[in-house]
């Protein structure tokens, strides 16, 4: 029996994560739940889970459902009850589906714990890798991706000599407006921008799929998850997300892993790992399916991407500022203050105003984090 | 250093198993070739490769080629000359690449003395798989598949959990013919029948991939490497052959190997493994294909491929009269005694005529090869 914490239950990761433990009680536990703002869910969750440790967002909320949990859970709040969570219970596994950088703290602290962690939260490696890979190795801590690109990748080295890897290759939907020009993206909406083609997920994701932040992102997750130097790092256009991802070994053979885009299925393989445990997701039909298209990968239409690669190489706190000047671009798109391209505008002019500091410490992380959102809200 | 002999070194297969040898010198040595009639290309290998034996089709050649021969070089001829260069040396690895059922006495000889064998002739599988595959169990040799489809499923299966899989999928170009309705096949050629979409092969192969008998011999090969029931190997038609096989997990998840249509690749796997070797094939750039097909396979469109499911899940000597009756149809077309369409009718028409026997001992596959061979020449 896995003993498995959930960082951010109530979100679209956190949600499928308890759906597969759900299909395996006799494989996984519930050790601790935490989730922001969905009290409604999160109460229902931690009455049908019962962990040992439950947070939530911040002490209002955590006074307004404690009288609607069972006794026996301990409630904590705000980002040190996130820390409880993640590395206060005896979970083997911490799934760290938090979303942005606010996972960080927890993370670092479940692995300092010797707790391996189902990646799912990305910015944890953007903003702070070489802290997080160096800490991890220390500790004999697996590093499990949940993405579905880092998974495909993560099966594609299975069994393999890591030496004999040419390079990888993830691949990219293209998000909501993959077939637009940019003329055409001068008046997109909110409302536009939320219609992701073939996955189901929140709000941010999806957005950072139209501006292929996202997949800047990823390679930027991929650069520290696999040791890889970014010039072996690839990104193909592939509208069906069928492929999830590819790694191209020295003999000219590739390893694939295809699935149906439908997530349980990396959570599970995060969970079960190196086990696969069965599973009664949609099984994928190429013949149904009919036909896989590929493109090149345009980095003047989507300069989100050329902005991530060049983040990644100058490293340090460059992925930092990448991530959170982002992080309030998105949210001020979704709150209408500003365009869909002027996005990637605020990205590049709080770069533009950044000097990286290479090899940072957790505060120096921080204080970038801090400086590029304040830069971004003032845009 | 690996020290390898090739069975039918002067076919498709035998010359891209000594491209690869040449190209990793340091890893490779040849102790034995033999050829069949191609007496001048034989020559020349010899004399490149310089084996410790070297065996040619019969006496006559034998006795035309001894002369050009290094002095040092031990020449052979005939059925004892293949078994030999294939149990006769210190190689560890014996490359099959002979085509047809008489592949089975050298490989189940080399087996014998404890040599793995790449195993490109898929007859030796087709006739006497439970005879080859106990007896490579009882001398823990290898068997390390050359076929595109085989080693992509065998690649798939790296450091997986076999006990895990779902299935394996085996994908097919269609072969020359693919487009065509059966009114059309009325009246093809041998010379449109020789034109293969995909890959450069040898003229049997070619003719087997347009009829889908390569296919079923295929599936039937898979069976005895893999340990799989038949239910559990499918067929999809994927035109580009870029997709060379995949393995379905019980997780819903997809390993899939894909290349370039080159041969190189997975013959060099089988010499290198576990490991893989640098190689200067050309590199599969998914967005220059832009696009990769998939259709159900039409078993009323290509009954040769049912005709081989039901020989499979008969077994016994079932497999060795599906085989054998083919190969004299194909003969028998190839020197345009019979039409393409006839191909099919020959094989049904020798199965409906057989008996099979179960667990048939070598004498009795021999008798059955034979016999299948007689009425399929007589109809």
């Amino acid at each position: 029996m896995k003993k498995i914490s959930v960082i951010g239950s109530t979100g679209s990761v956190g949600t499928q994560t308890l759906d597969v433990i759900m299909q395996h009680p006799e494989q996984f536990e519930i050790e601790g739940l935490a989730a922001g703002t969905n009290t409604d869910l999160f109460i229902e969750q931690v009455n049908q889970f019962r962990p040992k440790k439950a947070s939530i967002g911040n002490k209002e909320l955590a006074n307004k459902i404690s009288a609607h949990l069972p006794a026996e859970v301990e409630l904590f709040y705000g980002e040190q009850g996130l820390i409880e969570v993640a590395a206060g219970t005896d979970a083997e596994i911490v799934v760290t589906a938090i979303v942005g950088s606010r996972g960080l703290p927890s993370t670092l602290a479940a692995i300092a714990e010797g707790k391996h962690i189902g990646l799912a939260n990305k910015e944890t490696l953007v903003t702070a890798g070489h802290l997080v890979t160096e800490l991890a190795r220390k500790k004999g801590v697996s590093l499990l991706p949940v993405d579905s690109e880092h998974s495909a990748i993560f099966q594609c080295l299975n069994g393999e000599n890591f030496k004999e890897v040419e390079g990888i290759t993830l691949t990219a939907s293209g998000g909501s407006f993959r077939d637009f020009t940019r003329e055409q993206l001068l008046n997109v909406t909110v409302e536009d921008a939320l219609k992701h083609p073939n996955w189901s997920m929140g709000a941010k994701i999806t957005i950072d799929s139209a501006t292929m932040v996202n997949k800047g992102l990823e390679v930027i997750e991929a650069h520290w998850l696999f040791g890889l130097p970014y010039e072996q790092i690839n990104v193909l256009l592939h509208p069906e997300s069928i492929i999830h991802s590819f790694v191209e070994y020295r003999d000219g053979s590739v390893i694939a892993q295809l699935g149906t885009p439908d997530m349980h299925i990396p959570i599970q393989y995060a969970l079960s790992y190196p086990n696969r445990l069965s599973s009664s997701s949609k099984r994928l039909s190429l013949a149904e399916i009919g036909r896989l298209n590929f493109r090149e990968m345009d980095l003047e239409r989507f300069p989100c991407l050329r902005l991530a690669y060049e983040c990644g190489k100058i490293g340090g706190t460059a992925t930092t500022v990448f991530n959170a000047a982002n992080e309030i671009a998105v949210s001020r798109f979704l709150k209408r203050e500003i365009s869909f391209l002027q996005i990637e505008n605020v990205i590049e002019t709080v770069l533009s105003k950044h000097e990286a500091q290479l090899q940072p410490d957790l505060e120096s992380i921080q204080a970038a984090d801090e400086w590029a959102r304040e830069v971004a809200a003032s845009i």
